[in-house]
């Protein structure tokens, strides 16, 4: 098993501008690991305004429940954000909502902030009762570590199966003034379509209503962590929280698709990248782009089902320009083709159109493409002007070690 | 890799009657293999009804699609059917087309039968020419070899990665005769719900009308081919034939849910199980049941989630009791669940009830639940009526090794 994923940036954790607003702390509680911190804790200002989007599990954890109830409190009080790696606290039943109660209760009372405006999550183990004990215990030296500048830290804490911290931050001129957003992300396996994947916290100093935050964020989810999928397996937590201060010089945003919108679609894109990268016993990232299907919804589809097929990923593993096997992903999709109008390219190498192999069909050429680490599998329908683009990582002996053997 | 699955029937390839009325032969064609059968003819006699069902894949190959149109033909006349391994003959465009229809024709010409009478399959690669003079040119080796009792050889002839030939039979007592039914099976890699999986040729000496032996088939590959799942992903050349010759001494079959229909039950049901049983690089045999789901839909809806889950099957390869992972993927199947309502077994052993895990949970009971070579996973949803049964295999080191190598 590789100690971290050959997909990892290469300069590690990034450079995040301080968000004025916020501060982190971290520490280790020994929920289930030991030898390293596993609870995070981000303190919010006054007036922060909180956005969330979540899993639509049938099975969701106790958490999951909790945050999604809290998205319309009143944002006059601070806030904080809690988080715990190594149980998930899912599928534990009342004993699961009395642990999330008694978390966020006692973070409240140490903060001196609304309950009603502590969100938390738990990421590891599903089925075991959540120490909650070991966590509160701990909120005493939580507090006294509470500073502007740890968010890597944060980054660190939050770790399950992941092989290194993701972290992610755009700057935004304004004529008013600066807007930063800062974001990290976890995840690793149980990573698939149709949610906000995994836990991902993103923090901005803009000045942005709720309504307008919740909207931003529903949508470039569906953009970002909703185009993304390591295993096709859906977590029962996944929470993307999003979190503006309002504490930045510039103008309130007040426009959907304006500059923030770019710059945040920028960081969250960014973020669901490296949750890819990082995807259990990966060694190729690749982008699966699709255009010309009858709609984008049809084309999110095939795109999703190459990027989910068992057979593609195993190819994508071997080095193998294997296009017979995203022919059959194309037409398993349930989505409306037609065979003899596909064409389909690996990087730049045409292979095949109008429903055979291309005439200028190069092997070798394909070969060469797929020997790189980030790798394109484009696929035109042929039928209309639908398009998606999805992202995923191959399947390889890295992903069997590591879940014959884990227990998460 | 194993040279043969170890969930293979011990015996061997079964004893299965002869059905009057069919003869079968086999040759070494050089498709695309050498030093093997890779091409199957069955002569079937004057009167043979022919019912189907096929993959529902957009990019069907070019046989399917030619088996589809024909199966309205007269049965007067003879029929035939020929399969070739090596080569799909799919996504191969207008040149597909026209290897089928040489093919067909000229077994027609031979035996001397209606060219819309004769049925054709190809598996095997994906996107690349089948060399149909390479068959043509063997037609008479095969009218010479036509014999009653070489089936074992046309299963052996038809496979691909298989690792071993699949069949099996039931024999009916009537008040006016005995009823036989013999199948064969091939199929290993690209397993997957919603369809007729594979190619599947079954033979019975039963007398019975077409749209009654196609209403029963249709019906029964709900039951069987389509609640098994090896991959999640789906062939371009899924194919069922049932030819009935009507050569028994038995009163014709007029009922739907008779006798014979559960003796097909069994037949299918068994071929089913072997394709599972040599899914590849499968090690263990899991029956996933659904029980009290809201509706049968839903129910084989959690039941293919839970089969089809890389973490259950990972799980499953690492004899884990992960009840964690099938709480998952109840949640990520999209069908109704209560997370409060959930009870999970391995075998005997009652892991969760009510959501959360059971009081008198053994761990080292489940664990030696798991060590078996068949197991079995129940879920009841404790909700409704609903249920259903599928079957799948585990997620190995073999799958990755056949499949990052081998172009299909």
């Amino acid at each position: 098993m590789v100690s971290v994923s050959p997909l990892a940036p290469k300069g590690g954790f990034p450079d995040i501008p301080v968000i004025d607003g916020v501060a982190f702390a971290t520490v280790e509680a020994g929920v289930r690991y030991s030898g390293r911190a596993d609870v995070m804790l981000a303190q919010l200002c006054a007036g922060t305004t909180i956005a969330g989007v979540f899993t639509k599990s049938a099975t969701r954890a106790a958490p999951v429940l909790d945050c999604q109830a809290k998205l319309g409190a009143a944002t006059d009080g601070g806030a904080a954000i809690i988080v715990n790696s190594g149980n998930a606290n899912a599928f534990t039943g009342k004993n699961g909502q009395e642990a999330v109660a008694s978390i966020t209760e006692a973070v409240a009372r140490m903060l001196d902030v609304p309950q009603d405006r502590v969100y938390s999550s738990s990421t590891g183990v599903i089925g075991e009762a959540l120490a909650h004990e070991r966590i509160t215990a701990k909120l005493a030296v939580l507090k006294d570590g509470l500073s502007a500048n740890r968010i890597a830290d944060a980054a660190d804490a939050i770790r399950t199966t992941d092989t290194f911290s993701k972290g992610a931050s755009a700057q935004l001129e304004t004529d008013s003034g600066v807007i930063n957003i800062a974001g990290i992300a976890k995840g690793s396996g149980m990573i698939a379509p149709d949610m906000a994947t995994m836990l991902v916290y993103i923090f901005t100093d803009a000045k942005i209503a709720q309504p307008l935050l919740q909207d931003m964020l529903s949508a470039l989810a569906d953009k970002t962590f909703n185009c993304i999928t390591v295993d096709s397996d859906t977590s029962t937590s996944d929470t993307l929280l999003l979190a503006a201060t309002g504490t930045s010089s510039a103008a309130e945003v007040t426009e959907v698709h304006g500059p923030f919108y770019g710059a945040l679609h920028s960081v969250m894109r960014d973020l669901a990248h490296q949750v890819v990268k990082d995807g259990e016993g990966a060694t190729k990232f690749v982008e699966v782009r699709i255009t010309g299907a009858e709609t984008d919804a049809d084309a999110h589809k095939i795109g999703m089902s190459i990027a989910n097929s068992p057979l593609v990923k195993t190819a994508v593993a071997g080095e193998d320009p294997n296009w017979g096997r995203v022919v059959m992903a194309v037409g398993k999709s349930g989505a409306k083709a037609d065979r003899d109008l596909l064409s389909i390219r690996f990087g730049d190498v045409v292979v095949a159109e109008k429903g055979w192999v291309s005439p200028d069909y190069s092997e070798d050429a394909a070969a060469k493409h797929m020997k790189g680490d980030e790798l394109l599998i484009a696929v035109d329908l042929g039928i209309g002007k639908g398009a998606a683009t999805v992202w995923t990582c191959d399947l390889t002996h890295g992903y069997i070690e590591i879940n014959a053997d884990y227990r998460s």
